[in-house]
């Protein structure tokens, strides 16, 4: 009997034994925006279920680093410099005994996205020769570990991040009640959601806490905000190539500024016509004729996607900052889609200064508010198909405090990655381990008795 | 000593003695198709490790039951009868006591892409309703078993085939080693591959034998062989929308066809006209204009590829009749493109009696290949971006003697779904359950010793 009982206790307290707090597990991220790089650092306990989610806490956030990594694309030489100061941080929050089991990772964004291929191949293997010197990176060194995120990796990764701090992943609930996701950033806007029927293209499979989720996920390349402004410029360019000078529907009247176009300035000055601006939005967000798109129904051109059935969605990012400041979302962070689209109207039409004056609007983004008033709702409308008087959006920056972006999303999904090799990756001790030394200490036990 | 050994063989048999031979694990899949719907039924023995790959053998086909399911949208309340007897058949090959542990699934292709998605939501409901009927069907019903698979699903299910079956997974060979894949069926075409750069769209991940591979998937929905021929038809007719009667370029001299148009009987008369037929097709391959591909490099319209670098490729099913019925193919089955261009070119020439005597090529298909011959290089060269000299091409359509599609891939997916859960799916016996028998085996020698 009593050995029975002793036989309970090994196969209960093993696990917490072996799996002391002092053996927390630690993942740091580069974060390599277009613009900056930044370092993210978080730390778990060690696994100890198969079907749940890890505790995956954030320890550690750098400033940003300025230049982005991709103007390093003619100075391979100085990459070492960039990133070595960096390294240095991880490896002071980090305790030393952990390192060579921490993974870290490099991953770049929309900004990379848009670099010639080979550029963007020498880049990432001058990034990887780089770490592979164990000397600066004593952390685990995979070359999958620095690599450029599909758009729809980074959109997914959202998705994973919001559903995560609402404790959707190792609940019951249904797959209605995950959240779906809109997000836009200066390069790229994204959207993923678990469609209720029926998904033909576009599918990104993820398996969390042990359950297989079928998410729609699409990237729109060059529709993030910044984008947007550069391409409704070259489109009004385009329309009269010899001029050095353009009239710019999407601009308040009184605000000016320039452009680098084919090596020539071009200068645009504020027209403040939103139906104009919006005239130009639409013929990006037009969708393919209905004998060019299949599978149906298609969004922007002949990009598939499945209605967006019920889901409620939450949006980040820069779909929240003229929203926001247009006074266009309610206390509980509705998006109000039809005020957004009046107020726009008529905030597109006031002058720079008007619009400035006595507001929280700074002349720097004057301008951006008007058009992005209007293409938000446009967007959304004409391209996923919301209807004006849809209540399913929420606008967010933090769920628990915790900024909404896509790097903890990335730290889960990798954390599971590890999940599926049961626990035998670099840190975790694996169920045969368990296993094995359960039996020994019985045996010892039994031996010594 | 005695029971340092007992252990040793203890840790050592248990998994033989549980895993006897007779607990094969089992998996049928109903193969629906746009014609018709097709039984298989696949076996594998117990999983004993994580990162190894199980030995799939198909022990079970059906003929192809017509008409498609597809035909049975406005009938919903047939279909109990058109599955029923093909779950008959399964039943009978299954042994039953495996019947409650083995998972039934009906995986739809390009047929059901192209229904509007309101009738692909019905019909697919429809099928559930019956599958979750007990006496019908006494095998694991989930509803995610029964669904139209994406495009990419249907790619990647190939790929996992063809380098499955060349023994790729689980052994060390790098990355370039994999083969890439090269689909076309009546509906649509695949491309997929592991690519050796950056991936900035179109991934789709899968992990095998404890590995992740990265792949790039695309299906083109209306660019397989059959919606090929009915989009030249319906392109010919829109240049003079108002005769019953015109010349198609792609159709062999003496040839003639009819087609439906809006109500209305079209009569096409063969022309045997090359030049005029890729004109056509190559209007379909068109890349989108530098300022609209994003990200970069574009494949057709504004779809992204990258480069397919270094990797060979198998082309597989509708790739392979015309490139061999034209002889353009050489005895190790590397397509000859540039071959395979002129000698159409020739073939598109001939008049359909002369294309049609004294060869293999029967009078149904002797169009067709004329089309085929134009379209296949024009799509790897103009769109996928082969050269036309490439040696990379195999055309196969069986590998150690296995038709290769995309069943048996499927199947080594979703086994591979059930080894992420370390064998706690049905039928298995999981690692903890192992070491719990361990010690009770143990325990009880001990304690009668």
């Amino acid at each position: 009997m009593g050995t029975i009982v002793l036989l309970m206790c090994v196969m209960i307290f093993i696990p917490e034994v072996a799996y002391g707090s002092s053996n927390w597990q630690y993942g740091a991220i580069l974060d390599a925006g277009s613009s900056s790089t930044k370092l993210k650092i978080y730390r778990w306990p060690p696994r100890t279920s198969l079907d749940s989610v890890l505790d995956i806490k954030q320890v550690g956030e750098s400033e940003k680093h300025s230049p982005g990594i991709s103007d390093y694309v003619d100075k391979l030489g100085n990459i070492s410099n960039y990133i070595g100061g960096m390294i240095e941080r991880v490896k002071e929050i980090i305790p030393k005994n952990v390192h060579s089991t921490t993974s870290l990772y490099l991953l770049a964004t929309a900004g990379l996205r848009v670099l010639p291929e080979d550029d963007a191949r020498s880049l990432m293997n001058a990034i990887r020769n780089v770490l592979q010197n164990k000397t600066l990176n004593p952390f685990v060194f995979n070359p999958s570990n620095v690599r450029i995120l599909s758009g729809e990796e980074e959109g997914v990764f959202a998705w994973i991040t919001i559903n995560y701090l609402k404790d959707y992943f190792g609940s019951d609930r249904p797959q209605s009640q995950a959240v779906g996701v809109l997000e836009m950033g200066g390069g790229s806007t994204q959207i993923v959601f678990l469609p209720d029927g029926p998904l033909l293209a576009n599918m990104f499979q993820v398996r969390i806490a042990g359950k297989r989720y079928s998410l729609y996920a699409h990237s729109y390349l060059f529709y993030g905000q910044d984008y947007m402004i550069f391409r409704i410029g070259r489109y009004i360019i385009q329309q009269n190539p010899q001029s050095s000078s353009h009239q710019n529907p999407c601009m308040l009247t009184g605000d000016t500024t320039t452009m680098l176009y084919m090596g020539a300035t071009k200068t645009f000055i504020g027209e403040g016509n939103p139906s104009k601006c919006l005239t130009i939005i639409n013929s990006f967000l037009k969708s393919a004729a209905d004998d060019m798109c299949y599978p149906k129904p298609c969004a922007i051109g002949r990009t598939y996607q499945p209605s967006i059935g019920t889901d409620n969605f939450y949006a980040i990012a820069a779909f929240t900052y003229a929203p926001r400041s247009l006074g266009t979302v309610d206390s509980s962070g509705k998006l109000n889609m039809s005020r957004l689209n009046e107020t726009a109207f008529n905030y597109c039409q006031k002058s720079l200064t008007d619009a400035t004056t006595n507001t929280s609007i700074s002349e720097k983004y004057g301008s951006a508010y008007c058009l992005m008033g209007l293409y938000i709702p446009a967007l959304l409308s004409e391209a996923y198909g919301f209807t004006s008087e849809t209540q399913k959006i929420t606008l967010i920056r933090k769920i628990k405090d915790i900024s909404v972006d896509w790097t903890l999303g990335a730290i889960v999904y990798e954390t599971e990655v590890f999940e599926t090799k049961c626990g035998t990756s670099a840190g975790h001790i694996s169920y045969p381990d368990i296993c094995f030394i359960n039996i020994l200490l019985l045996l010892t036990y039994l031996m010594v008795r």
